[in-house]
């Protein structure tokens, strides 16, 4: 019997770490982690007894598991139970708000943005730092950049969090988790290994680095949100679209990103929407981004495009926000022009992905009372499937930083998804 | 320590089936798709000891295993192994060709076609029936449909073989895997229970049923090909294009078809390539299909479109042959048309998914001397990450029935994936 269950277990993931018979520890580390997930997705506090009832682990192995979880800072106990077996109360679990933490970090076209996050989920500290980084080389911004980051350090060590990791968000094709970076067109960075640059600033506080696209980490962000920060219960498969100078995407299937082969999907931005349009920055034309990107936008409204005048002056998204309140026609026009286009290429990508729902992020979400109904009525004219299952078009209510917030949530959810490797880090 | 290993163990799928307690059955269901799989993929004949090697199975839990996979049909002895160990040569294992077999169906706009794969994925017999079903009702095609199958069933069984099931192809919008159809276009057809109808036909021998597009079926013989019958070998990710009167596309993401939210994924053919495009069946303008399906390259060369015409006469995919053969100038204009618009449409999914190559085929394999280089054109000049990983665009080798054959494929690979549930039904 012993053996038939060895060999129908699921190969464990690669570890770095082997003490004692290799497959005992895997198990245990696979149980450690179904252990924390049972604590993580609860609505309410769980007891060692409700962890044993629902993963069939003996109650001895889930309190042994459960000891370990506490032992590590991951997991504190929080007063009895609301619902107590046998009338006795038990203690309740829940995720460790001074454990383990994630930094988020986001380097954008005109802004730098750092947060960091708690095992809970709770945005425990943000900062913001406007710019205009197209004329200044890699080096100064992620420079720039590192100070942030050590100065948020500081502060979440002194309130006693204990950070598990940064992960950088950036605008552009980025091999995820660990680079090069190969093309951020809007930043005019190319063939960058980021995470090397950014370690090499002298301020950076030594701890470990991953990277991946900004619309990645949006998507991410929108997936994790409670219904009440999201507006509505989140579907499950869904387009997060980040709208910026370009436009970027993350595609979520089945609660899951969908990367592609390289970590390079989702550049909605590209997509054609007329052969013969104007030229776009990677070199091709009537691409999505030259029509209804940011500077596009301004440029259709007869305004100045944003290169420069967001330092230290009004971001490009206020310009068009403000323009359209004032009623300014050719912005209203440029902004039908801009939803039409955007309802286009989206309908392309539902026509290809079939998604439940598309999500209008980044700077779309404050454009949405000007460009909803017009994306609207493309996706719905031109989704070969909209008579049978039309998806719901609404946007983002999440703050323009979903990308930051989506990249300290997926440090703190390595942590939930592999609690062992935070577990032999403290060495409890 | 046994409790952690039930524990860890993935759930089971849903079973149909309860014989003895839950936890030992789905188990042992689990080690015989375990031990059949070994057989499946291996390269050469494999011995009992080596699936107890390959798997961590005991070796006497191996043979059991094998013994109930052999009495079910599903594998032979094929003799003595190549390398024996010990010097003892052992008995050789491999599937068998006389056990359960699938059949393929697919309906479309100009053929019905009907394939059978025994469980090695030797293709045992095929049927193609030329005609437009355009002008015909659903019950019409399909009752024909019923005839050929019941034809072909009666031979195979004459030939030794016991049909586990039936997969149906149909061109259009389904709910794979029973329906209903929700749109196809070219037929016609609407909101119809495909699969009720064609049971529903007086000549159809009873068995499992399933429906789903025909670009996805098509996809998945692709992904099974060998590399001599794919002519290269198949990448883990690629966008096979289904090219007809309408095109279609079936995704595969590291060897797994995604199939969206519905099954309704892959509608390359109604991405839009100009927005202010010609009308198309669809509904909306400037698809894909009216630049690039086989009618629209007709028009666009001063032919006479298909409809009716191949009914007894030459399909389209030869008359667009013969004239391009005779380097009819409007024909090759048509055909560059047709391509760049295709390349256009292409490098907009390649940008959302991020796959390592393109295989065109149905229609567009025989038309690949006259596309292709205007398809790699737009690709490489369109998509993000050429640069840097410039996909491979490539004719499929695959005959134009690769549906019909990714159908029967479909149903060998339902009982290799659950050898358990063939196993119950053959009462071995």
């Amino acid at each position: 019997m012993s053996d038939i269950r060895a060999a129908s277990w699921p190969a464990p993931r690669r570890s770095r770490r082997a003490p004692g018979p290799a497959r005992q520890s895997a198990m245990r580390e696979h149980n450690l982690a179904l252990a924390l997930r049972e604590i993580a997705f609860a609505p309410t506090p769980v007891s060692r007894a409700d962890i044993a009832g629902a993963t069939g682990l003996t109650r001895a192995t889930a309190s042994s598991l459960v000891d370990a979880l506490v032992g590590a800072g991951l997991v504190v106990e929080s007063g009895p139970t609301a619902r107590a077996r046998g009338g006795r109360p038990a203690t309740g679990l829940v995720l460790s708000e001074a454990g383990p933490a994630g930094v988020g970090i986001e380097v954008n076209v005109d802004y730098v943005a750092v947060c960091v996050m708690d095992l809970s989920g709770v945005v425990r500290s943000r900062h913001i730092e406007a710019g205009d980084w197209r004329d200044e080389p890699a080096p100064a911004v992620l420079g720039r950049t590192a100070r942030i980051v050590a100065q948020v350090a500081a502060e979440s060590e002194r309130a006693g969090l204990r950070l598990a990791g940064a992960a950088l968000a950036v605008p552009g094709l980025v091999r995820a988790p660990y680079g090069p970076l190969q093309l951020a067109p809007n930043l005019g960075w190319h063939d960058l290994d980021v995470l090397e640059v950014l370690r090499a600033a002298p301020d950076l506080p030594a701890m470990p680095l991953t990277v991946d696209n900004e619309a990645n980490f949006a998507a991410l962000a929108e997936l994790f949100a409670t219904p009440a920060e999201a507006g509505a219960s989140v579907p499950r498969s869904f387009l997060h679209v980040s709208g910026e100078i370009g436009i970027g995407s993350g595609i979520v299937l089945d609660g899951a990103l969908v990367r592609g082969r390289h970590g390079w999907s989702g550049e909605l931005g590209h997509l054609t929407v007329s052969p013969d349009g104007p030229d776009c920055t990677c070199g091709a034309r009537g691409c999505l981004e030259q029509y209804a990107g940011l500077d596009a936008i301004l440029r259709a409204a007869g305004l100045p495009a944003s290169r420069g005048t967001s330092l230290g002056g009004v971001p490009a998204v206020d310009r068009i926000v403000e323009a359209a309140r004032a009623a300014d026609p050719r912005m209203l026009a440029a902004l039908e022009s801009a939803g039409t286009a955007l309802g286009v290429a989206l309908a392309g990508a539902l026509n290809l992905l079939d998604l439940d729902a598309v999500v209008l992020g980044g700077a779309y979400a404050p454009l949405s009372p000007w460009i909803l109904r017009f994306v609207q009525q493309e996706v719905s004219g031109r989704l070969l499937s909209a008579p049978w299952s039309a998806p719901h078009v609404r946007a983002s209510r999440l703050e323009a930083d979903a990308a930051v917030l989506g990249a300290a949530r997926s440090v703190v959810q390595g942590v939930v998804d592999d609690p062992a490797a935070w577990v032999a880090r403290v060495g409890a």
